[in-house]
């Protein structure tokens, strides 16, 4: 019996964790510089945790309020543990500290990649690749450790970790009923992520767009000095923004999809185990229940978590093969020793996802699959699953490409919104947004591909396989995406600090490629939340018991559209978000401005710390409204209609239509706002270097050049605030449904009934003694005619009392004759 | 028996055409000015002749083709019957007749409206509104016209007039049967006029804006001449582009809504009668079927052309109602006398459907609402069918509030993008993008809403019969749209021609209030499409005679996604093809400013035949991609899983997803384009008259008015190209749908066969007297193990030789015993 597998990804997570605390003392220990960068990389240090402060006060009251709101529910509704707030609360500041340890180490590493730039480029990309390592691994370290601890934990505290039937609050479970209370638990911790990551993603996001639209306007507008000059009182916080958006809200916002896509495919393993026990009782006439593997007859269900533990040891190998040479390095060489450890680590994965599903699944599964019609059983193999998680790993890379395409310095898209450029404004805003709509076909029909190629190979178990195959790589792809930034920061710090021209030059080349990285880290981000968002939806539904979500249902239909119109309000709300908080920018700035004397001479010193204040106070202000429409939303279909007395299946279903309709328009305006957002960017970007227009050289400050600034204007919360946070509200819409599920599946327990295994009914009864107490209790649903009978017991059983309570399902006269067969 | 009212809506739709004809000629009779006006006059007319004989040579070549697919078809498809081919191109003939005869009284209108402008301001507005009603006169009437004289001749062709069953072709029919062939083909009417839609619509769409900004790019920006300067060559173009895109391009469309609205209530209706029967057989014990009304027995068929049929006349009662007295009265007055006609023919409409339902149906119809769980019936109200199209009336009536609140002189989101222009081109454009997004909130929540509760007052024929009763009044909204552009060329002839000042600001008052009609009547236009989609979609899934669509099987969700995806490319490829064929209109207007001598002195003469010309080719050249995007990709789902052996089933649920999913994205990105459009819209022109800024007075010129115009020129495709033509892509998708219906719905049958009396079966076995042949296939779906039999039977009854094929659906025994039972 192999079951200490399920030891193994909290001893792989625990592994991640001592390297990642290597590496942040090997970083500690570089060069800090001196004089103004210490200074410079000081106050960016300070405002970033002024933010943090600011942000983890406004967290602990949301914590309180929901773990309250949870505890009460958990109270009333028999079927939520009280667990869930424990596992809430921690997956709260779980999350909260990996974006602490990530903020902290990009605001030290950035001065050190400075210093470094002085003398060596391979040195610089070392340490800001270190950097983006530690943030990386901290990430996928503690989400795995949290997530497979608790695991571990609810499995011995409902199941005495053992995969047997047993009695849960009286009545008798069997092990797929009580394997759903733990993965039911586990959902809190996956909840309490992603609210962390609705703060630091949306929050954070509103935060760098309003610093650094604030510092543009009143410095390089209408002071008329260059970007990251440190006259202007805003340059701090433009500085923190980029690591509180980039850093903080990537790495919550992976860290959430992380978590949750683990949690799905836990779910759908335990289905996948409940299906082959049906089959096997069903059609082979077995009388024993679960799964005879060596894994304690939980490998389906234990599958995702050992993908995750064994992808934080290949992202360490794969980190470890990031690295160049030569001093004189151009960024194509970098971006080239990236892909170099970013491929390895693709491969290493998908030969990690053979041997791991060869190892421990049955050769073959009998699945059910969702959602069709018929009883029938499909023989799935375990190469099946694999090359479902293959599919994952396509879809990965791919997205990665599409997104450089629309997006990319000197690819068609953005060398079309440069020509158009030349005729003004208006026509370079129509191609921006041309660009990011044309950009939804291949993507979409990418993700569309991966559904359904992924269904086909495992049911919807193989698409939250893919997702975790995909997420393998977490740790990986958080060090080249926070690396970005990092390196733009060691820019910014070279710039104000006034160093020697090659300094900034060398940084520059980091930035450049950490500029790729960012869209392309985007691509994986939304390809991630929709994945996650798939397998949460497909758990949603299995959890609450419905068949299927029947949008020929006018009620159904009907949220479909509501949920459609969500993203696109939500999108709205935190771009006016944006220009609110700039505004406020915009008067502090012009105050110092006026106010503080010798200020544009370098002798007044600005109050950099009253703009960082500004930006946190009014970010975090402003994320109220998306906030509530994304958490409120969800609520309100489930608990109004309930108030009015509709059938809980009918709730269920309309929400599941609702989750369906956020997530295809949610995905679709990410991909929108992204790419649209990227590609104005990339265009303004292209006038630095110069570009051909109409057979003319086009350079910086000419009226196209203008044109493209105004572009990037509005690319700008397209592509960090908005475009972004979609992924957030996509996967907290499907996980608010996931944890609602069990309040409206008060019929899930048939689902589980008719697969239970009528031998595990028969042999309880056979052993009792004595019947002490029968209680026989009948609904009938009025429109279906269908009768729900509850018959509890109270039996001697081998000398103790046992109660027991049994459902039973069926027409008026089914349900008697199955009553009655009972003999009590 | 009444069952003359067949016949009646014939007779109302030839009273609308007649009065039509009365209203033309005394248009016609008005005076047409002179000179210069009519000069320039004749050449708008010309221009918008030259336009129409392009796009009919094109729309041969088009319906040559799709009716010989179609035939081909019929001919494959026993389900199909040919005479689709012949109601497709009436179909087609019939919209492109009613745009012609609206292109050509607006093109005569304009300058009479002219003409009396010189003199009074009610006459222009009598004479210009007139030119509307013509217009919306022959829209609707001959909408209904076509629909009835086919729905009339094919209920004779394949029921002989009688709701009975029937032998078609060798096989039995019960009459609900019989009907949903008569109704499959009368769609072949409602693909032609909604293939015309895509034409005028889409291709309209792109002849305004790319006259508009090819004229204003040179002219304007380049030679800083006024708009409508007869210097200009593209101004000819752009006069002729204004009757291209709002009067046929808003003709077509409501002409494919109305038709489509109709016949989708039709089909539902059939099955409220199916539903009838069924109740009356399985609960009642009655052995007779169909329907104990007055009207033949198909009262709730006949209900929805009735209601067209009086909105016609109402329509004509409303128009009549539009006048004002005072020379100098102002917008408001004439909004007024324009809202006194369109509330009135509500009512009037609101009183007629009452009256209607009252007369036509029984007083309760018992209904299984489609996609329910279980068998039961719902015992529904005649009244409750009221309330049903009350909800209608009510959504068309809101819909056009909120759209003005969105996009009105003067109120707060316009203020605001005004506000927001003080900062630049970019924050204007992120305002106008934030207000059409925020607006879909409203307008969401509204179609929610109106789905939810016309559903649950009638089922999906209430949805039906809601879009029905908003779509009775499409003459008088027609009347008030095509309004505008009349309006909007008498001010530009007025201009062109050197009118006196005062000749401008009269047509100047009818024009602002053809602005905000033009806004409101998009709103109008999308939540009849909307409507529309959503009755046509109900028709196609009970066409298919699938259970419902479970987005919880993945290829369906996979679809869903795709669906989702389409409108946002079909938006981009619009936006695109807007920019190419203005760029060719701007080469061709600069080419000619070089070459002809003394143009710019008014000595030389522009081409201005050329520029119509340029802005013809290119239009309906850019319309292919996104046109074969809208009839492709249905069509590739349909047949490219066939073609792989996919049961039809499966497909025609996957093809329900992408429906459903090019809808609910088609409805946002229409609301969102329409509204950001017109919001943009004002917002420059709220610069006309002074608006304050800061405290400060800021007029025409300022920096914030050329953001404002930046933001105009963004808008300008998304309100006049791209928005508008989402209409035309959800109706499009779903008719297709519907057509393809009966392929995919080889198992349609089942579902008839379920409900048909079983008594029909058992009279005519007893009838026969000898049997001559016995045919038995059977036929095992591996799936679902169920079993579908075809019987067919050859015997003498009565002396004659009938053949009769009975189908048997259920499990193998369930058939073997059906089969026994029949003693053959």
């Amino acid at each position: 019996m192999e079951t200490y597998v399920i030891y193994m990804p909290l001893v792989l997570a625990l592994v991640g964790l001592i390297y990642m605390t290597l590496k942040k003392s090997w970083v500690m220990k570089q060069e800090a510089g001196d004089g103004t960068m210490k200074e410079i990389a000081d106050h960016i240090y300070k405002g970033a945790l002024a933010f943090l402060k600011a942000e983890y006060r406004l967290l602990t009251i949301f914590v309180v309020i929901v773990s309250v709101l949870l505890a009460i529910v958990s109270f009333i509704v028999p079927t939520t543990h009280w667990l869930i707030v424990v596992a809430f609360i921690f997956g709260a500041v779980f999350s909260a500290y990996a974006g602490n340890i990530g903020m902290k180490i990009a605001t030290k590493t950035n001065v050190r990649t400075t210093q470094a730039a002085r003398t060596s480029l391979p040195k610089a990309l070392k340490i800001s690749f270190g950097g983006g390592t530690v943030m990386g691994l901290g990430v996928a370290g503690l989400a795995v450790l949290g997530l497979t601890a608790f695991f571990i934990f609810f499995y011995w505290y409902f199941m005495g970790s053992s995969w047997e039937a047993a009695d849960y609050d009286g009545v008798l479970k069997t092990p797929t009923e009580l394997m759903t209370v733990v993965l039911e638990t586990l959902a809190g911790f996956s909840l309490g992520a992603e609210s962390i990551a609705l703060f630091a993603r949306v929050g954070g996001g509103i935060y760098t767009k309003a610093a650094d639209v604030g510092a543009d306007l009143v410095g390089k507008v209408e002071a008329g000095i260059p970007e990251d000059d440190p006259r202007n009182p805003a340059t701090i916080a433009d500085n923190v923004g980029d690591n509180v958006g980039d850093v903080a809200g990537m790495g919550a916002d992976l860290f959430g999809s992380y978590v949750a896509t683990v949690l799905a495919a836990m779910v759908l393993g335990n289905y996948v185990i409940r299906d082959v026990t049906s089959f096997n009782v069903e059609e082979v006439g077995s009388t024993s229940f679960g799964f005879m593997d060596n894994f304690g007859g939980i490998g389906p269900v234990l599958l995702p978590i050992a993908i995750a533990g064994v992808g934080i040891i290949i992202s360490i190998i794969g980190t470890m093969l990031v690295k160049i040479k030569s001093n004189s390095a151009k960024e194509s060489q970098v971006m080239g020793a990236l892909n170099v450890g970013n491929w390895t680590s693709i491969v290493l994965v998908a030969i990690a996802c053979y041997g791991l599903c060869m190892w421990m699944l049955p050769e073959y599964m009998e699945m059910k699959f969702f959602g069709e019609d018929g009883s029938g059983y499909l023989k799935v193999s375990s190469l099946n699953v694999f090359f479902a998680s293959l599919v994952g790993l396509v879809v990965g890379a791919v997205i990665s490409s599409v997104t450089e395409f629309y997006t990319g310095l000197g690819k068609k898209p953005t060398l079309k919104i440069v020509q158009q450029s030349s005729t003004g404004a208006g026509t370079n805003i129509i191609a921006g947004l041309a660009t990011g709509m044309i950009s939804t076909f291949p993507s979409v029909i990418l993700f569309a591909g991966a559904i359904w190629a992924s269904y086909a190979f495992a049911g919807f178990y193989g698409v939250a396989l893919a997702a975790s195959a995909m997420m393998a790589t977490t740790a990986m792809q958080l060090a080249i995406d926070a690396f970005g930034p990092i390196a733009d920061n060691a820019g910014g710090i070279a710039e104000m600090s006034e160093q020697d021209p090659i300094v900034r030059e060398r940084t520059d080349i980091l930035d450049s490629v950490g500029n790729t990285t960012a869209a392309t880290g985007k691509g994986f981000a939304i390809a991630s939340a929709a994945l996650t968002s798939l397998a949460l939806f497909a758990a949603y539904v299995t959890f609450t018991g419905i068949d299927g979500i029947n949008i020929f249902k006018a009620p159904v239909l009907a949220m479909l559209f509501v949920g459609g119109m969500v993203p696109v309000v939500f999108s709205a709300l935190a771009m006016n978000a944006v220009g609110k908080a700039a505004m406020q920018m915009v008067q502090e700035v012009r105050r110092q401005f006026k106010d503080i004397p010798g200020i544009m001479e370098g002798t007044g010193k600005p109050e950099y710390d009253k703009c960082v204040d500004i930006s946190t106070k009014a970010s975090l202000k402003e994320m109220m409204l998306p906030g509530l429409l994304t958490i409120g939303f969800p609520l309100l279909i489930a608990f109004l209609p309930m108030a009015f007395g509709m059938n809980n299946l009918d709730i269920a279903e309309m929400l599941g239509g609702y989750m369906a309709g956020v997530t295809v328009s949610g995905v679709l305006w990410a991909i929108f706002q992204n790419n649209a957002g990227g590609a104005w960017d990339n265009a303004k970007k292209s006038f630095e270097a110069g570009v051909e227009i109409n057979g003319k050289m086009t350079y910086k400050g000419s009226d196209a050049h203008k044109a493209a600034v105004t572009g990037d204007t509005v690319g700008d919360p397209f592509k960090d605030t908005s475009g972004p946070s979609m992924n957030i509200l996509i996967k907290l819409t499907c996980l608010i449904g996931l944890v609602v599920a069990p309040i409206l599946g008060g019929h899930a327990a048939h689902n589980l009934t008719a697969s239970t295994p009528q031998s595990i009914i028969e042999v309880s009864t056979a052993n009792a003694e004595q019947m002490i107490e029968v209680d026989v209790k009948k609904n009938i649903d009025e429109t279906t005619g269908t009768v729900t009978a509850l018959v509890t017991t109270k039996s001697k059983i081998n000398g103790a009392i046992v109660t027991k309570t049994q459902e039973f399902f069926g027409s008026e006269q089914e349900v008697e004759e199955k009553i009655e067969a009972l003999n009590i």
